[in-house]
């Protein structure tokens, strides 16, 4: 259990470290006005968040499962994958991991420049932090409402995708693509509307730094992916696994 | 048979609810003059239709095929992969999951700001539907001639590159990344030209929404993909498939 | 034999139609000065080039070993992969795969607005033509010896990729996936030195309908492609292919 | 061991070639302040290095490893497995690969227009050399604590990647995929702040070009990335690091 535990650390570090981090160094750089926009863009941080997942789940999912992400424990939990007493140490573990990536993120962007902790995109997402209604510097804001079940929908897929992708009957080897390139997906829709969070270890990480508003809001991004996490893990288990016997009738 | 038609509803939801999603929430995001274009641009919608079909052909490929798109089904049963009976209720299901996402996708949309249904991209192309001919706002207008041909083409290469990729003597296991990513390819030609189809299913969806043109526009989206889809099939399994008698004479 | 000879017309007609198809239409969109570029950029050529590879790699890969490309068929001939005689017969239905796809694009093409050919951009580089020297647009025009020095270092990089990935002793279901993301980064360095071509059909194919300078530079895309392909065929069959003495050994 | 160090020597020869050629040469282009910026961006340099490295493990990979990377060496030596004696003819081999790489990337550079060296990203970072502090043009300077804890960090994570991903008991034919795109995501993160090393090779080779401020900052990108290999080789070989013991008791 002990190397479980230190593989979900690394692993969730590297979670935040990567796709907060590409967020808040690389997605924005416009060095002159000649130049135009030169930075990796919302498409480079989806593409981040996707490729920690995808190298980790390579790197150590064969020792911990790999999961990285409260939501994903509780979905797996819910869907028969996981063994509750595991849930607690599993989700500890992960905050952990996610919160030491936050403090180093943290050191390197105070050695930046004057120091400020930079506001890395206008009102609202500071740091790389998760944000819902008027927070939002998108041009458009959307409604709390509309944040809840986006996140809720988006995290349902997750699971589904990550119980279906490690099906016994499925073609398991490709799972780490599949999921990490699921979460690169899940960003290209969601970004604009809540800077996407779909993992509340993530979410808890970047509001301990930014504060005020991050705090307040920080409860519908434990809620909305944990909720979403379990809907998706009871509707691959019921309406989707076959079962043995389905199978050898077949 | 439920659980393949209820892959195939979790399947064509993901379809339009990522691809089309990534398209209406992120494709062009401009929170100043500054900062210039940061959205994920016409590429990282190409890639988001492309991932929704690799992640649920992993996930959900191992129980219904993974087709997600009356054409893919209309391809196949031509190509002697389906069985006939089974194409209606595979294109109903995915018919009802295209819808049941659009609906997801318009309630987000209408929780932010005023709520009206924005257009997306200015004239044409409202929330994500299809278009040809003058109502484009690219630029360049195609004809409805070069729109039929375009997404005849790009639908027959789309069942070649399935049927070829699953065939039993090819390296199947990699099929879903051959696939979604053969979706993605087809997105970054055609965008432009029609906003890209090959999908009837996904089409529906959206004119529903939008009506107008998009409704009377909506059957070259429905024929040019299954022309080219049968096209497709009818290649593969004449000009291309080997017989077993082939292979071991080699 | 009549298999393969079809297999690579549709794999090069899928390379042309894709990867010039995707530059020609979509490579630069501005829909307003505030949209700011929102097209797939360079990048996204570089990705579609790629992707025409990876998918027809895995779908007609088994039926022909996937060439699309004369350089290939040299440079595999030339490290001992492919029988001589064989060599004419693939070059030929990759060039006639290759003009087929761009009649189909220059059709579609002349079904956008007043239908002229179109400069996709600015100086040099209509259609998707390839070119060295002043004829270039993109800010810098590099030399003619540049060019030839670039296009050969790259078709030998992408043969000994080719040849080392399909190794007997090498992980070879991997193949389609690396030698198709190759393609992928030749054309992320080299689009604004000479558009890239490191495949002759392709070339052809485009200056049969530009006609003019892309004519009279066709002669470098021919002979440094082939040389290069030769090279790296040698390289990796003398400096690198280990014999089954030497495996048995270690 | 000859074919492992000339399989060495092309692997790096390919990563500083690829990857540093891509961010010289296509990286930045805008034709027109019309077009906009259409150039491959910060995400395209870091695709083509993730790209270097994934076609040459699976080009090269079975032949020598596939490090390509002075800090790999150590950290695979640190983490038991590369015999200490192998160390110096790799790191050997690499940096002389890199090193013929960037004098044809020179070569190449020196036959554009007037044949300057141009100067790819104003102030720091020509050719594409690595910086730390006041030299780098990216809007905000990083430190040069910020820039050595940023560099060692990566390494290290990329180093455990690279040890897990090749675990045997893990599922080790992806791990070229794995590492390939680790290595695009450590540039996602950083080339904001240091131009991205983690490799010792790859500055060294872009220094002795540029010289100047390029060479009394090299200091850096060989001390942290062989520190962050090291430290990444020992955590993974005795924190996560499974024994037989371990798996046949499971």
């Amino acid at each position: 259990m002990a190397k479980k535990l230190i593989a979900e650390f690394f692993g969730t570090f590297w979670l935040v470290f990567g796709g907060c981090g590409a967020a808040i160094f690389a997605s924005q750089i416009a060095p002159s006005a000649d130049s135009g926009q030169i930075g990796i863009l919302l498409l480079g941080v989806a593409l981040a968040f996707g490729l920690t997942v995808l190298t980790m789940v390579y790197a150590v999912g064969h020792i911990s499962g790999g999961h990285f992400n409260p939501a994903v424990s509780f979905g797996l939990a819910a869907g028969g994958r996981l063994p509750w007493k595991d849930l607690l140490p599993y989700v500890v573990s992960q905050c952990v991991g996610a919160l030491a990536a936050a403090a180093c993120l943290y050191l390197i962007l105070k050695g930046a420049n004057g120091g400020e902790l930079v506001q890395f995109q206008g009102k609202g997402g500071e740091f790389a932090s998760n944000f819902y209604g008027e927070a939002v510097y998108f041009g458009r804001s959307y409604s709390m409402m509309a944040a809840f079940m986006a996140e809720t929908l988006l995290t349902m897929f997750f699971i589904i995708v990550i119980m279906g992708a490690t099906d016994k009957f499925a073609n398991g080897k490709f799972a780490g693509i599949a999921i990490g390139l699921c979460l690169t997906l899940i960003h290209l829709i969601c970004i604009p509307i809540t800077n996407t969070s779909v993992n509340p270890a993530r979410s808890l990480s970047q509001a301990v730094f930014v504060g005020g508003e991050a705090i307040s809001q920080l409860w519908l991004f434990w809620v909305a992916p944990i909720l979403g996490g379990v809907i998706g893990g009871i509707i691959y288990r019921t309406l989707l696994q076959r079962t043995d016997e389905e199978m050898t009738a077949a």
